[in-house]
């Protein structure tokens, strides 16, 4: 079931050449405490992003950009309604969406948010272990499914190894549970990876990055398993060489965008851990 | 009525291992310009960040979270609301929360709203010397205190002592006016602290930052004046420590974050100034 | 036409000087990823930022500010109100206010946005070349213009010209039109500069940083043509200084802010390009 690493790491050298080379323009619709950091790592990256959540602008402008984030983190009503107004454009023109459902399973609120938003059928649905667990048990797919505290994960990926597959075939996406263990599935593949570093957890909005990061990916890639398992891959290669340039949360912020930058498809294949 | 270093030091050394082993789920409602320095600033140093504001939301989030801080910066009826309906409650159930109270005293909308969310009763009052004057003036306590021009402090924390102490009698908490010195008191015991930096001046959101950081301490210390007191320490002290390692705005702030990350209750007990 | 590049040196030094002695206050309605950034470079380069852009109070705050900055990106209906009441209030007073019209020519809502804005008569219009044809274009002055696709540029500075010119002819004011070449217009007078380098696109919002240091400078300056010219030329050696000890975005971010705090009056004579 899972993959060969040489053919994931020559793929996601491809992808991210590609990448660099069309600079996709990604539109996200994101929470307020990651916006900056999630423009700059999509631009320390090579892609173009553009923040425009409001009612007034976001389908239109999803029928513009190349591929949309909508991450559910400082959720309010109406950025919710710019999100789904924008993912709704984004699915009937047949162009992939990125759901990043940070702090589902928190409240009734945050929840019928990620349920309106599921409908319009993301490509990739990207969160750490207790979102994808919370997303199966407020779809009623795993109903004994513990919620989370806060915003951070209090599962393990391998833990949510029987759900994320259980959501990818109910929702026809790619669902991607990301920790210390990638867990990347579309319902019949699984991918797990190894690579990143600690240090990611110590730094905010690094998470929502990522979801950019995989829409970015999602623009240049046919496939969306692939295109997520490849960025996957380049970040978590990326968070790995910046530990070694820097080991305290602020200097290592500004070593991994350096390293976003920097990482090469040569990079990639020196160093990608698939288990 | 000052207290002894070597036992603030000790203090503020246990309670910071403590929050380091404990994680304490700070709950944050803040302005905009602030919520990446604040989220981090809790991850260096130890703690778990969230930013929960909307009404929606923010009361359900603040009776699962540990603490909480409400900021008055880039203020609008939304976040008010989301701050009241955090703050009611927080204070129902018995948990610290920290008032931020950023421009208090620049206009109506502002004043009104410091004092709609003081009903709430507030743990602590964190400010510059400034804006604790200006709380004084509009509560009707000290109507000579002058207005402030921006969002930076115009009075040192030396003139804002015999207001400080009026503000935490009446209002029955801790209030810290911090600056070059900064003085906590709860309206019978005061403490005056000498460290941090100019530098600290020069990056956006350090205060706001400190404002969460004494929440975090108040979820680990059952005193709210010694946590107010050993939060300041802490952060003081990273704040020398980081001037260390950098002269220039943009990379102190990168430093100081590695700072709250580094720093020891050894670096405590070696540093701190108690005037 | 163009001006002795020894006396645009001897002025922006002036004025540099002057702002750091002086500190002004420089309102901020700005956009959500550029917050922390546009608050962070005015610290730096020193002067006092403060965001308030809320109906309840920013007209109430122009009128305290020394200038004024209204930055359309993540532009919401609240937001507008916000920025056309502060803009009314710094017109009437008779305070220089400078427009960013992040995003224009991307859709109706930015565009009547903008429309409007530009009734309360910015002293300056600062955006990249495309953002600037746009306003052309919408405003009937030139129907030609394309329209770019995301907030990057898409037109190079020199094709900006004569649109350039014509926009500040139309609308009585300043127009800088930012990129590779930096080109100020009166209508009159007209100045190219050749500072800066290609890092500064790979940050994410330093040009709505730049349009406030613009405002900063025309707070200090008495002709807004000098004052752009000299903000410009400021921002762009300094931008041309961290080039030479950083080489990726992440770091680049950090060393240019410290080049705003470090940048003298002589750095400036010794490396102003003027064509």
């Amino acid at each position: 079931m899972t993959q060969d690493s040489a053919q994931i790491s020559k793929r996601a050298g491809e992808l991210l050449e590609r990448l660099r080379a069309t600079r996709p323009l990604v539109q996200n619709i994101t929470n307020f405490v990651s916006m900056d950091t999630v423009a700059n790592a999509l631009l320390a990256l090579g892609a173009s992003p553009a923040m425009v959540h409001s009612i007034e602008e976001s389908a239109d402008f999803a029928a513009r950009a190349d591929v949309l984030t909508v991450n559910t983190g400082t959720l309010s009503p109406p950025f919710l309604e710019g999100g789904e107004s924008a993912a709704t454009a984004a699915h009937m023109l047949g162009r992939p969406w990125v759901l990043d459902p940070v702090g589902v399973g928190g409240g009734k609120f945050r929840n019928d948010a990620v349920l309106r938003l599921l409908r319009h059928r993301p490509a990739v649905i990207r969160g750490n272990a207790s979102e994808i667990m919370s997303i199966a048990r407020i779809a009623g797919l795993n109903p004994q499914a513990a919620a989370p505290r806060g915003v951070d994960a209090a599962h393990t990926t391998d833990e949510a190894f029987v759900t994320a597959r259980l959501v990818a075939r109910h929702h026809l996406c790619v669902v991607a549970a990301t920790g210390a263990v990638d867990l990347i599935t579309d319902g019949e593949r699984v991918l797990r990876l190894a690579n990143g570093h600690e240090l990611m957890t110590r730094v905010t909005a690094l998470g929502c990055a990522l979801s950019a990061v995989v829409a970015a990916f999602c623009a240049v890639g046919e496939d969306a398993f692939e295109a997520t398992a490849s960025a996957i891959a380049v970040y978590g290669v990326a968070g790995e060489m910046a530990a070694e340039q820097a080991n305290r949360p602020g200097s290592y912020r500004v070593a991994f965008m350096d390293m976003l930058d920097a990482i090469t498809p040569a990079d990639i294949c020196a160093r990608l851990k698939v288990l």
